[in-house]
């Protein structure tokens, strides 16, 4: 296994931070790692907000389903899935130009969260720890106004970074799905819940009674307040992005 | 530069391959790297289908805006978001289970690209090349029975693998925007289309006619029927998503 391999393998999220600063060679490079991914017919369907104001990132905190840790990050990247700076481009040279669509909001979603990933990447292997707070895409309204984010540029992600603390660099990685779970060949295969079950059991170790495991898991992650408001909000998102004028 | 940073800085996309399989030790550490990335609530929200069935590869390469060469390619996954899953098991074990949203599905997407870019990361490590190709997210209908996805299970992206031939290998990265047109303190800066033409061309040379050059560009890949079918797909997916029963 090469040395970015092992990286991947052993990135984990990282939520308390060493009181340091990350350099600014180093944020430079995170950005650049970002800049230079993949992106659709080369376009950069995204801009990203290097938030720096202390006031906004304990306000995004407290808009994020208040989470105090991301203000004291030394560095918090919005990520925004962006055709505004395309259409304003084509619409000033060109009189037909097609409205972006919700095709085009995934393909740049696509884009902006390949880029984010490439951050995240960059800054594990200086050894920078990260993590994504996809609660930026609840509170639609809100992050518009605070970030100052015309109608073609959304939120699709957040990802924070510092120095990982001693206990964090020892926590254990939470244990992810196996292959068999997640991977099919040629044709999707919807696994039962007792497959489901059963696979949960094999990856992450077996719950004492599963059951009332599940209902806690589906109370905490899915019918959740920040879960309902995050499908409001991105509801009310798409629907501007779509309106007609 | 560390070794990682410069795979992230040097990755372009292949879409010519060597006729040379990719190894299945390889594939599987592709894969694993795919299954360790992040995920919202360590909850895996996709799947991976592994297309091997080359009739499968070569009606993809049609329904995928006609691009023979990824039939050619020796990997093909395709990466739906998926809220399937999870959905089943909540229901099978509460009563009252929330129904996927758009937030959710928007969530299942970020989980998605950044499994998808994990993947493309660590087969760069290794040498072998790639090329997302976002036209998987057209032709909704036709995919959706193709790969036998059930409703909560939508193709994201899809990435074709393979060793790049020598003229791949050679061929010239093309050049990405500069920070200042997408890096921003604080607030979104929405840039005129006259300073967005000042960074196109210091980002990737200056074009003689610049009008004619964007008329040219937004027919290919704006207003083009690719371009149309993919919009139309994903809101017809978007609606079967949302759709009460």
């Amino acid at each position: 296994m090469n040395q970015t391999i092992k990286e991947l393998m052993e990135r984990k999220s990282v939520r308390v931070y060493e009181e340091r600063r990350i350099e600014p060679e180093k944020k430079k490079i995170i950005l650049q790692a970002a800049l230079q991914a993949p992106t659709a017919g080369n376009m950069t369907l995204y801009s990203i907000i290097d938030v720096t104001d202390q006031k906004l990132k304990d306000k995004l905190s407290e808009t994020c389903d208040n989470q105090p840790f991301l203000a004291k990050a030394p560095l918090v990247l919005v990520f925004a899935a962006d055709c505004q700076r395309w259409y304003d481009l084509f619409c000033s040279h060109e009189e037909e130009v097609r409205r972006p669509g919700m095709g085009d909001l995934l393909l740049a979603v696509d884009d902006t969260l390949i880029a984010a990933q490439n951050a995240v990447t960059a800054a594990q292997s200086m050894g920078i720890g990260s993590c994504y707070i996809g609660d930026i895409m609840e509170n639609y309204e809100i992050h518009k106004e605070l970030l100052g984010l015309p109608r073609y540029a959304v939120p699709a992600a957040m990802v924070v970074f510092g120095y990982p603390t001693r206990q964090q660099k020892e926590r254990n990685k939470p244990k992810r799905l196996n292959p068999e779970a997640v991977v099919f060949e040629n044709s999707y295969r919807r696994l039962s819940p007792v497959e489901f079950e059963e696979e949960l059991n094999k990856s992450q170790g077996r719950e004492e009674n599963f059951s009332a495991w599940v209902k806690a898991f589906c109370k905490r992650k899915w019918n959740s307040d920040f879960s309902v408001e995050m499908s409001r909000s991105v509801k009310a998102m798409t629907e501007a992005w779509e309106k007609e004028d």
